[in-house]
């Protein structure tokens, strides 16, 4: 449900940059009481993240570098959504190029923003389960380098509490597997 | 727990923007195979976000637009944090700019980064109860328009699945108050 209250109204758009991942842009707006202000946004295409389970009820982790962090990071598979590409179709390709895993059963569960102060980047949250490990998987970005772990719930916690799960998108990942476990 | 698995060092920096905000670079880097890759990235001060519980254990939110997503959302009360500034000063004062609360307990439960992808913004996440209303509450940025709301933990999962509630730390806030109720 989209609801445009306290609306900021677009006088000018400045293009700052563009880019192969994202773009930059300064828009000029008009607030609700009339006055003028600036604000610097960010465009991304949008990405999914998949919640991978496999039959052990682990959850499938990717482990790698993340230059604006200057950091490794554990997190569930995710990956940007190509020009015209479906989500769904994406977070099954997503999926078999990071993990060579493909699910039986693949099911929408949320979509958020991830930085509403500053960007445009949703993501798109799926559940893998009943996966197959594929003979020979699709390659994924010839610049990304990665590993795959399974984890349980409990280990995924402990990844959380010491921080090397340290992103937005997987702990609201081992969150809703967690709760799982109550319904 | 920082690791540096598959890192990836900086060759050269190209700053593109500096804003109020945030600024933007393009990283040339070398991948662990020895080939080279562009990074583009957001640079953001960092954040603060609270998950605030009132004595009818109803969670505040605040109502506000948000010019990246061209829409109005419903989100737990968050700000940047200034120069300087230790985040749980930044968390104290934002309660009480966007809400007029004060917390008799507020407690650090968790950082996580938003956009791993492309920028080093992070969120530290506070939880505050024991909440009293200030009679004069310190103002916020005067740019912002905003209303502010108490729900149930149920009223927040309706808000959640109609995406009025539509980005990441508001599911993360949402989901770690329902975890509560099974402790």
């Amino acid at each position: 449900m989209k609801v445009l209250k306290f609306e900021e109204r677009t006088l000018s758009t400045e293009k700052i940059f563009t880019g192969k991942v994202i773009s930059m842009q300064v828009d000029e707006v008009e607030l609700p009481d009339g006055k003028i202000a600036k604000r610097e946004l960010v465009k991304h295409p949008g990405a999914v993240a998949i919640i991978a389970i496999t039959a052990e009820r682990k959850l499938v982790l990717v482990e790698q570098f993340r230059k604006a962090l200057e950091r490794t990071m554990l997190e569930i598979p995710a990956g940007k959504i190509e020009p015209g590409e479906k989500p769904e179709l994406t977070a099954i390709r997503e999926l078999e190029e990071e993990t060579g895993y493909r699910a039986n059963s693949f099911k929408y569960l949320q979509t958020f923003s991830t930085s509403p102060g500053f960007a445009d980047e949703i993501i798109h949250l799926y559940i893998a389960e009943d996966l197959e490990k594929v003979d020979q998987p699709a390659a994924g970005d010839e610049d990304e380098f990665i590993d795959v772990l399974e984890v349980t719930v409990e280990e995924a916690e402990e990844l959380i509490a010491n921080e090397r799960i340290y992103d937005a998108k997987t702990v609201v990942g081992v969150w809703y597997v967690k709760s799982l476990q109550f319904d």
